[in-house]
């Protein structure tokens, strides 16, 4: 059995929580936050405590708190044997005090309230020491298929491809949410090509899957389509866009 | 039994004609296209033709070729009494040469080899005649669950919108695929976040949806991720995307 401490109380960690709760070989046995009040949904199932100060013992003790709060909540697990990890994509590992660092990193977007299967969730891992990331490695596979050592370097480019493939995406659609108002026209029309897009690469390259009017070279197209925009930075991101995917297929030629 | 003659033998026909096979109430009495060797996939199922002047009597005729060959293609069928139907977004009806004209809108990214399910992809319809419009509607009603009725205007948009869903967000995929590979990490690690940020707007609204440094304007992260782009176009979009989404959200504040 593996024993965990969780210190923080917002989505990572509840999701964390709810998903280590429900395997044989893991037992969170305290969870630490500031807040009473967030660890009151907690209290029912573990141990909790408001006092940093006061943190069980346990095999991996896991940061899921605020980028910019990481370090100073590590301090508390100074003295710490056992493996201290945090959980941000865009933090180095050495951001934490403890000798006996790591990551672990489960690469997703985790929405309050939905539930999410980890068993597909891709788990990044890092760990200062051999026997720690041996560990590290036994916790991920318990939650994940998908397990991968990465360094602290790879995580921060992978978090902003995450930016790209996730925040920028979810924009986009929002910009096709907004043309279809501007129009009368339901956004119900555009969910299932969004679901499709992204169904197309769980197999294939996103290169592979191109298609559209850039692709194309499709000038009259591209060109009716720039008059259609009244907003400026909607035809800035056309632009950019047609642009980009020209001159990549163009090289390809 | 709705008899329908496809014109046409790329993508778009070639699934329309797979769907309508599978129909009790539909018949597909013929298949007409300028290639012999395209025809041959049709030729064992129906009657095919390589004569533009010799094309069977239908309820509708169907006109799935490229954009730029659909009035001359629609010019054999001017003598025609029922109606005569193009299925691109990005062409207005009115381009068509018989009196008795529509559009069939199939929303979805086709890809050849690929079977679809025509239930949950959306179909815009038009028609300038009433009695043809139930007509085209009991067509599509037959293929999929989601059917609107959408003017010519409306459908440039939308067709527009889903250059935005569909073509710029898997250039977006593309360059997440481009980061991993620049730091020797696996592009399985971003599919299943491109999974579910898709999954997460079939039910909520886009703008809902939306979470990462710059929705919460967390300018230590957007700084920290510029300094990683070292690609200039990657760079662009990486300021053009953050002040839209920041300057949107803002507004709301």
């Amino acid at each position: 059995m593996l024993r965990v401490v969780i210190l923080g109380t917002g989505n990572v960690a509840t999701h964390l929580f709810a998903a280590f709760s429900q395997l044989d070989t893991v037992a969170v046995v305290q969870v630490v936050g500031r807040s009473e009040n967030a660890l009151k949904k907690f209290s029912s199932s573990t141990a909790v405590s408001q006092n940093f100060n006061c943190i069980a013992e346990a095999e991996v003790y896991v940061i899921a708190v605020a980028d910019d709060a990481i370090p100073q909540v590590s301090s508390y697990l100074s003295h710490k044997k056992d493996i201290v990890v945090h959980t941000s994509g865009a933090m180095p590992m050495d951001c934490l005090a403890p000798e006996n660092r790591g990551v672990f990193y489960p690469l997703q977007t985790f929405t309050a309230g939905k539930p999410v299967d980890f068993t597909s969730i891709p788990i990044g891992i890092e760990a200062k020491k051999q026997s720690s990331l041996t560990v590290l490695r036994q916790l991920a596979e318990a939650l994940s298929q998908t397990v991968y050592e990465i360094d602290s370097k790879q995580r921060k480019t992978l978090h902003l491809a995450a930016v790209f493939v996730n925040n920028f995406t979810n924009h986009l659609y929002h910009i096709g949410e907004m043309l279809c108002q501007q129009e009368g026209v339901s956004f119900e029309l555009l969910r299932p090509l969004i679901l499709e897009t992204a169904q197309k690469v769980q197999s294939l390259s996103p290169a592979e899957a191109q298609t559209g009017p850039a692709r194309r070279g499709d000038q009259n197209s591209m060109q009716a389509h720039r008059t259609l925009l009244s907003n400026k930075a909607h035809a800035e991101l056309y632009t950019l866009f047609s642009k980009a995917i020209q001159h990549h297929y163009a090289k390809k030629l």
